[in-house]
């Protein structure tokens, strides 16, 4: 079975802590879309809150999507000073987190 | 902070047990991509294998993305004979599973 090659999808999954306020959540995700400005590799942003049904979903309150032209975009983000110091502020602000990268195929039946 | 209406992005995050072979997950793969044929609010499939680097993916190894109109879109999906059948077999074969679904929303800044 193929995979894609190239574009990666990079996921992360959030809770912020309780004590964080909703107007500092803004600011944050604001900060997360402007990566996009400073990272070039990074080539979208997307965001949203949890509206799952099933509760299945262990807690998480937002999901991050980015997406990369390649596993070495990526990396190349991750060690980027801009990307630094933002995660630094972000996972201080947060209770839980997952990451997770994957390149995306749409399976033909 | 607006989020966007409609538009939902059902994301599963699975685990396989050890056991399960290769070609069990290909089939497997198979049948929820052919869920796009029999449940009609189901409008897209694509999945992919963890490639993260930042080892924070909490051992998940695999991500599938499906989209539906709305959130009621996706309680049609959860109760649709086809996929309770499909989710029986599928979930059998998992170690671990995370469920979560939001509506995307990208925001300009």
């Amino acid at each position: 079975m193929e995979e894609a090659k190239g574009l990666v999808k990079h996921m992360l999954l959030a809770r912020f802590k309780d004590e964080v306020q909703s107007e500092e959540i803004d600011q944050l995700i604001k900060g997360y879309a402007n990566l996009v400005n400073l990272v070039e590799p990074m080539k979208s942003f997307e965001w949203g809150r949890a509206v799952s049904i099933e509760n299945l979903h262990q807690g998480f309150t937002h999901i991050f999507e980015s997406i990369f032209e390649s596993t070495e975009g990526v990396a190349e983000y991750i060690a980027h000073p801009a990307h630094v110091e933002f995660a630094n502020l972000f996972l201080f602000h947060l209770d839980k987190v997952l990451l997770i990268d994957y390149k995306p195929t749409t399976l033909r039946s």
